[in-house]
Order: C-alpha cells, then sequence, then structure tokens
C-alpha cells in the first residue's frame, strides 16, 4: 500500500472532531495537524491525539510541506475563502457542505483546482451511505418502476445557526441525495421558511424540487422540532422504499406496493387496483459512511482519482440551494434552475 | 331522554358503514334508511341491519315524514346537490367533508339551513377527536407557549379518487384540524401537487398555509405511500407535540423542549440553548370519535342548538380548499384568502 | 352453498360479542339465538340484532330444534358442563379454550361427541391466524433450519379473573400454538408464577416447556403489564422468525441470521460465525381470524368433517396445562407428560 | 484536582477497547499501559493511544510502580487469578462482570484487597447507568407503590462464547440490577437453559428468583436471538416502568396504571378496576454510564473510598449465578440462596 495521505483538519467544533477519529483510524491516511480557533477544541484534539500539530493560524498549514491534503469543517460561510486558500497553497481539499456560498464561488473553486491539478471533493456524505446507495442500485436495475416523487424530512431540536438558515445548514444533504438517486437537475425549485426563533433566519424550511419526466421533490427541514426524523420516501410504480436513518433495524424498507390502473367503471372513470406484496429489508453495509468518504478521498488524492462528489458536484447542488434562497427571497415563487 | 333522531343515511359504499354503525349503537340516533346506488352496498346494509329501509332513490327519503334528519357519505361531488335537495325537504343535514366543491355551493347551503331553519353540519371528525381536543386544550392553557409551526402528514396506499383529488379527497381533515387549533382563517396558500397515475389529478398535494402571527402551516397528502402515516406536529416556544394517530399508546407526546435565546457570542451573533425535558403522555378518553360526532349531531337536532362543525366551519374549510386548487392551477403561487 | 347453520351463542360477555358479530356476517352461519345470565348483556345483543331469541335459561336453547350448533363463550369452569349438555341435547358445539378444566373432563366430552356423532371444536383462534400458519408453513419447508427454541409473550393490563388464573386464562393460546408449531406435545413442563393481586390466584406465570429433540419453549402471561405484547420468537439454525401480533405493519419478521460453527480456536475451543442477511416481511392474509375459525366450525357441522382444533386437540392443551398447574402448586418442579 | 490515576488495562479485546477509550478521555484518570495476548489487539491500542505502553506480559503492569490501578476486561475464567496478581502487586483493581467464578474466589478477592488496602471494585455497569438509578429513585420514593414484580430480556446475536455461557456472560447484569433495585438478595433461583449451538453451554437461560415479600424476578438472557432486546419492566402497585435501553426517546416509560380491588360480586369473587392514567417519560442524564463507571473507580482509588460495586457487592451476583448455574444442572429445581 502506498504512504497514507498527511491530512490537516481546519474546524475541531462540531463535525471536525468526526472526521478527525476517521482520519486517524483509516490506514489511507494520517491526521497530522488540527487548526481552529478555540483553544479549547485544540485542547480536547491534543488529548486524543497528543502527536498531532495543533494551531489557531490556517497559515501554518499552508505552509508546511508536510500537509498533503487539508479536511474544511468551518462554518459554512468561511468554506470558499479557506479552500481558496489551500489550493492555493496547493493542497488537496475535502470540504464540508456547502462547498460554497454561491455558484461562483463554486466555480472559481472548480477552476482553481482545475488550474493546481489538486483534488477539489465536497463531504456529500449521503452519496457514501450505504443505504442510499442501495436505493440507487434498486433505482438503477428497475426495481421501483418509474419513480413519481422523493420526499424527505430532516429535522432535530437544536444545532441553531446563527450564520447560515436552516437552508444551507441541512438541505444540502437532501438535495445531494436527490440529484444522485434521480441522476440530473431539478428544472425548479421553490422554498417556503419561516423564521422563529430571531425573526430573520429561517429555522424550518420546505423545498419542492421539479426533475425531468414530472418527478417530484420535496424536503422539509428543521432545527425546531421535538424529535430526531431522518426520513426520505422514494415512491415508484412497482415499488416504493422507505429509507430511515434513525432506525436500528432496517433502516431500509422496500415495498412490493403499486397502483395500478384497472379499466374504467360505468362512469367512464379510471379505476385503479392496489397490489400490496412482501417488504424486504436488505442487508447493509454497516461501515461508518464517513470512514468510506474519507478513505475516498485520500485514494482520490493518491491516485490521482476525481471523486464522486467533486467539485462540480458540489456546484450542482449549491445552484439548487441558491436558487431555493431565491425563491425563499420571493415569497415562494418557483426559480427556474435552466440554464440560460 | 329524547327520542332518538330518526336518520336516513345516503351512501353506504366506504366510509356509510362506520356511519351506520354509529348511528345504530347510539341512543341519541335510530337508523331508519339506508340509500345506495349500488344494490350489494343496500345488501350488506340488510344483513347487518335488517330492520333498515333500504333504497336507490334518494326521493324516497326526502318524501318520508319519518325521517327527520339525513347523513351523506356519498363522492364529494355529489355533496351540495344531495344536501340542498334534503334541506329542502326540511330535514337536518350531516354532511360528510367536504361540505361543497366551491365556496358559493357552502354559502348556499348555510343561507337554506338557515331558511329552513334546520340543523346543517360537516363532518370534520377530528374536532371531535379527544387527541386533537387535547391539543387544542393545551394550546389555549398557553403550556406550549407561543405557537410557531404545525404540519401534518396524512398518507397512505389506497383509497384512489377519480372524481376528485388527493387535495379534496384528504387535506379537508387537516385544513380543519389548523383552524380549530389556531383559532382562525390562514391568510394565504400556496399548494404544490403531482399528478402520477392518471396525469391530470393530484395523488399528492403538499400546502403551505400562512396563518396570523407569522404562524406557518404546512400539509402533505397522499394516496400514493408505502405507509400509512397521520401525524402533526406543533412546535411551540415552550413545549412541543407530535400527534401520531396511528400510534397504539401514546397517540399524544408533549415534549418539554424549546430553544431560547442566552445572550450573543463574541462575534454579536445570537447563540441559543436547547432546554430538552421530560416528556408527558396524557390519557385520552377513549371513544370513538365518531360517535362523538355522531351522538353531537342528534343532540344539536333534538336540541336546536348549533353544531361545532356547523356550515360557517365547512364554508372555512371549502375556502382554503378552493383557494389551494387555484394555487395548484397556478403552479404553486400563493392565493391570498383575504377576505376583498 | 348449503343452508347456514343456524347457531346458538352463550356467553356474551367480553369475548362473545365478537363470535356474534362474526357469526353474524359470514354466510355460514346464521346466529339465532342468544344466552346469558346477564340481562344487560342480552339487551346489547338484542339492539345489534333484533331478529335474534335472547334467553337467560340455557334449556331454551336444548330443546330448540332450529338451533344445530351451540358456540360457549362462558367462563372457563362452566365450559365442561355446558359443553356436555350440548353434546346431550344433540348440538354441534364450539366451546372457548381451554375446552376443560381437566383432562378427564375434555376425554369425556370427546367420548360423548363421538357418540353422538356430533362435531366438538376448541376455540384455538391462534390455529387459525394467518401469521401462525405462515410459520408453520415455513417450518415446514424447511426454512428455520433446525428449531432451538420458541418463546412467547403475551401480557397486558387487565381482564383480570377471579375463577381462573392466568395460566388457564391465557397460556392456553400459547401452548396450543406451540403445539401446533412443533407437531408434537411436550415431554414436560414447568411453572413459576406471582399470586400478587389476591394471594391465590396467579396474575404471573412463566411457563418452561421441554419438547423431543431438545427443542425449548417458554411462555410468560400476565395480566398485570403495563404494556400489551403479544410476542413470539421462532429461533432457527438457519432462519429466525419474529411474530408481532400487536405490530400494524409486518407482524412476521424473517429474519436470515444465523450463528455457525466454523472451527476451533488455538486453544481448541469452538469458535462461530454470526450469519446476518437480508429480513423479509411476508404479506398475509388480512382476514380476521375468528372468521376464519367460525367459517371453519360451519363448514364442518355441515360436512361432517372433523376440525383442525378438534376435542383431542383440546386436550392436549388442557393436559398441558393441567401438568403446569401441578408444577405451579409445587414450585416449579418439572412435572413430565410422558403418558404412563 | 488531584492526580490523574495511572490505569494499566488487561484484556483489549471487545469490551476493552470502551475502557481505555473512557480512562482516557476522563481527567481523573490516566491510561498508561494495555496488556492484551493478541498483539493485533495491542496494535488496535497503539494506533489509538500512541503514547501508551503495550505489552503481552501482565508481569510488565505488576512490576510498574507507576501503575497504581489496573482495569481487567479478560475473559470471565481469567478474572480471579488476574485480580489476585494484581491485589498481591498492591494494585487497586476494577474486574469486569462476574468478579469471579465462584464465591469462594470472590471472598478471597475480598479479603485480599481488604489486607492489602487497595480498591476492589466490579464492573456492574448498570448500577452506574441513569436510567437504572432513576427507576431505583422512583422505587425508594414510593412511587411504585408495593413492588409485585420485576423482569428482565437481555438477547441479542452475537458475542458467543465458548468459556462460559449465557448465564455467567450476560446475565450478572440482570442479577446486579435485580439485586441493586430491590436492595435485598433473592431468597433462591431456579435456571432452565438450553444448549443449542454446541450441546454443552447454555445459549439461552432463564432464570426465576424469589425475593423477600413475594417479590418475583424473572430473567431471559440469550446470544442466540434475531433481535437486540434490552428491557426490563417493573410492576408495582401504584406504577409501572418500562426501562427499554435500546430506545432512542424514552428509555424509560413511567406508566401511572394499576389494579385495584373494588369489592366483591355477587358470587362473592373479588373485582378489580384498571386504573390506566398518563404515561411520563422523564429526561435522562445522557453521560454515558462507562464514563460515570470509571470515574467513580478513580475517585475511590484517590480518596480511598469504597465503591458502591465494591467487592461484597459481586460476590452477592456471583452467588446467584453459583445458584443459578447449580439449578441448571439440576434440571431447574429451586435452589435456596439462605445462608447456611
Amino acid at each position: 500500500m502506498s504512504d497514507p495521505v498527511r491530512v490537516g483538519l481546519i474546524g475541531c467544533g462540531y463535525w471536525g472532531p468526526n472526521l478527525a477519529r476517521n482520519l486517524h483510524q483509516i490506514p489511507e491516511a494520517e491526521l497530522v495537524a488540527c487548526c481552529d480557533l478555540d483553544p479549547q477544541a485544540l485542547d480536547r484534539m491534543r488529548m486524543l491525539y497528543p502527536h498531532v500539530i495543533t494551531t489557531s493560524d490556517q497559515n501554518d498549514l499552508w505552509g508546511d510541506a508536510g500537509i498533503e491534503a487539508v479536511v474544511i469543517a468551518t462554518p459554512a460561510r468561511t468554506h470558499y475563502a479557506l479552500a481558496r486558500a489551500a489550493l492555493e497553497a496547493d493542497k488537496h481539499v475535502l470540504v464540508e457542505k456547502p462547498l460554497a456560498m454561491s455558484s461562483q464561488e463554486a466555480q472559481a473553486l472548480i477552476a482553481l483546482a482545475e488550474e493546481r491539478q489538486r483534488v477539489l471533493m465536497v463531504g456529500h456524505i449521503f452519496e457514501y451511505h450505504p443505504a442510499v446507495r442501495k436505493i440507487k442500485a434498486l433505482m438503477d436495475a428497475g426495481e421501483l418502476g418509474q419513480v413519481y416523487y422523493i420526499y424527505s424530512t430532516r429535522v432535530n431540536l437544536g444545532r441553531v445557526q446563527s450564520d447560515v438558515n436552516a437552508l444551507w445548514s441541512i438541505a444540502p444533504h437532501d438535495i445531494s441525495i436527490l440529484i444522485y438517486l434521480l441522476g440530473e437537475m431539478p428544472l425548479s425549485v421553490a422554498a417556503h421558511g419561516g423564521t422563529f426563533l430571531n425573526g430573520v433566519i429561517e429555522d424550518v424550511v420546505f423545498l419542492v424540487l421539479r426533475f425531468p419526466g414530472h418527478v417530484l421533490g420535496h424536503v422539509h427541514v428543521s432545527w425546531l422540532d421535538p424529535s430526531k426524523v431522518r426520513r426520505m420516501t422514494v415512491v415508484g410504480s412497482r415499488r416504493m422504499v422507505v429509507y430511515d436513518d434513525v432506525a436500528d433495524e432496517g433502516k431500509i424498507k422496500v415495498y412490493d406496493k403499486g397502483v395500478y390502473r384497472k379499466g374504467e367503471d360505468i362512469y367512464g372513470e379510471f379505476q385503479y387496483r392496489v397490489h400490496s406484496g412482501d417488504i424486504a429489508i436488505p442487508r447493509l453495509d454497516m461501515t461508518e459512511p464517513l470512514r468510506i468518504e474519507c478513505t475516498h478521498f485520500a485514494e482520490c488524492v493518491r491516485q490521482g482519482r476525481r471523486p464522486q462528489t467533486d467539485g462540480l458536484n458540489g456546484l450542482r447542488v449549491v445552484r439548487v440551494l441558491e436558487a431555493a434562497q431565491a425563491s425563499l427571497e420571493q415569497g415562494g415563487v418557483d426559480v427556474s434552475l435552466a440554464r440560460g
């Protein structure tokens, strides 16, 4: 096996420690440095990983030739500047979602990574989740028939953000899953939200996404909910799938259910027959998705490959977020994503 | 006790038999006649209630002086004409939801009931549901603090309609609950849907309702879903309630949870503190809501009282449906419900 | 189709009304008479089935030539005398579980039914339950491999009996299912219980049943439990089944799970490998088991067939109950069921 | 704060890494050495804690004056010899459950710890679990009324042992909880088991425990079950508690339920009334119980205090296990625990 990729982590607050743990554990990478503005966060890292360099100055990472790649897990609004600086210092970059706060910024990062010949990857973790990949495999194999609509609920209490709203904070997950599963961009998006806690930032957002072929997507995100729910339902003409990420047993249930037209009644109206068969709960690989993601990043760096969730993938999600934000600001109007 | 109200039932298909059973069982009413166009439906009624008159001609009911009241459980598009005929025959009327297919029709029924001095009631059953009444009591007592938003999911597989879409078929429940709980009409509604089965009728509809005081309502209805879900979440500033109508134990969970502002951080941004306390599952009266509804109707007839879900109550729901339908037809634009 | 069997029901208290409803609804039977000592119970029956004869005197049934069969749903201690009287009056008999309070009584009923050429059936309803039948089919097809053990929990709050203990009141269900699934009698039984409410009658009983081939059965019954649980687990060498009768969706889950020997370790001790594959939730016939049971009874009467749960079947369960009762009274010793 | 206790860990296989992680994280302790016979286990420890001494020779720990205390997480049959050696080397000892394989061994350890003035603690983790402590507090406050019986199910697939059976491997948890909650030893125990995988070692064990005051305990343990279940039910005369350790939300549910005598019926038999009120889900401290346990050990070492789960506590559990093993070997007879 080739040498582990030497990685510096920027941002050791909420999500960063999970990245650190995985980077520390996988043989493909080696966590060599941690950077955070909060000295307590660095203390915690030092206690867990005493051999790791800690610093509150990002420049220490840029100048360290021993660091090949950086992983950025900082507040969303800082992603662009940090990723830019990292690429300019010729580091490979894995940046948490969202890739950036505008498509312009995302495109700039893509161009820069291209120019510097560096890996640019965004942490759309659910594309590495065995459950999501299983659903994708079922869809690609035609098991679900024609996909009618997909809806997703991702709510919880807590992690209230004050720099970005629930759309930018939570919905990147659902948007990236939808684009991944359907294999294409939505044509348009409408967004409705509520700004309850401080009157400015949306705590709750509902998205309606229109995909080609009349496929409908719906997303509900919130950080103001009594229960932790992470559930997605894919309704196809032949089978339906419920993916409950919080379930212990049976994260994915495949329902052999469908509604079929059986003719017309005496008034000339269509009659339907409901078919309701077995339910299957496929066994899933239990590897932690973040471990798969980190390994993939390290392999792409080492082998010069383009990651599954590359800059373009990140840009697509940012474009949808941007359009959804515009819809939010215009009271829920449908915003087109068709390219001009 | 006064004499039982002698009731004729029109429509013995899907929901009608439940009405028949309750009308048969409560001492306040007596089921004396059943009317349906389908002879098999009448056969079933005769087998269960051999003493009951059965007929396929509604005129038999209008002319029968022994029938004081009729209950109408027919397809939605027939409600108006049947209720009108019943009132013109001086019968008291309980009509299933929706009261009518337009606010104009609903207003005409209200006027006619007024003129004929008859009870006009609509079967918004959830206003008689002990769970919904309990939530209302908690809200009225200030237990939830300020209500931020309420969202509802009412989906299932089956009962595909060919005369009305999922909005008119299912959403009247959610709309009537929202208006009941919040005690006022929404200011506007936006609706998004998908017409998967036949390309014309919406199988799935999402509603966004804006109430006074920045309260947000969201409704998801569908007859194209793998699982039966009937869940409503009320998010307040002090407590949150989840009402799961499908749960065996604990249909209502009251979460002592809230998010409180705890000051500003060093960047001047608001910081929030999540409070997460006990969960309470209040005991509920286990009486079947339909029994409560039927008893209420009979008592209103006998005592000349105005029912909780009177014609005006039915009109309010129809007005929201009408606006939502207009929004659906205009691609999801916000339709105002403010009176001209 | 042949004429419906004319049936009289004795016992209209707790379970009787369910029998009445099914006997009323199936075309194979006709409910013609109801008998109970409680006038209010008869009032309720008359209200639901105005055409039915009601009486508080069982002799009215014995002497009525229009009654071909009786269904007995009275307290357990009265089963024997009533079934005996019914058979002596040449009625076919369906008696609720347990068939009798001793194997001697059960044998006497079998002999009498033989002599009078009448159908004698016991209401071991779970043998007519599609879920139990599905498990039986999986076992018979070898899908589970070698069956190791089966355990069952059937607890609830309420239905506290003062004539019989939880063993005789609840455990007949579990015992009949175990004998049905395994196709043989246990070799021995040990029973442990607690008499909490009145110091004499067991409210809670645990049974340990030893079947041929080292198969182990365990049963936990109680009427003193906070939750309604009706769950049975069948552990086989190749697959395992959980049957949760209270579940809305997926009463039966078939786990592709097993433990396999993979050799010995360096100390000569066996090493095991756990296999954990997919879970399947087979679709089940949704017919009410009591309806299947009632139909089966009527068909056996009309066609002169021996029912699946005939007198001998009832005797087997009584013999296990008898042995378990003896164990209870001797502090839990193992009581053999081998024939002397 | 005083200096952290310098700890050596023996046994880095299944449970050891959890101990290592907690010992590493709490400020009250410092993990300084790891010992295991398996070089791969040591490799993993070294990777996670590069500063820690690793060795396959326990003598390296005994002779190291820098090690004040050892934590023993090895197979059960080795506990006694290792704990003995540690105490003889004047180390404080935390040994995983069971403390030893016989009461004689346990007593010898207690005497030795006394003699050497060292802390001897056993890892009965559930006595440190906030859920169990909450139940204890409810019981002590009389909230449950008179406790009738407690039953526990602790089953899973896997962790098949070849040195000890499911009784010694799993049931120590349940036995320690029962003794802790009820505050006294059982009077007797009966045990029934099944040896399915290799014909010698019990994979499944059922225990019946009789406590003073007619309180009944029942325990079901197994490593041969399709689902992970860890549930305990406490039935009291006034309230009942279900503790589901696998539940995400609401590990403890307190049911305001009870059965009350309401007099006698016309036959002189007792009549009962079921009371069924609210359910409460109290908020629990979310600290990992193992962290509480490790902190308690370190504090006892530093402050010279006797731990809650001291040697005597460990002995009590071993005495019950011993009696249960005797019962198993005698086919389930009741084995008395009264002192001679």
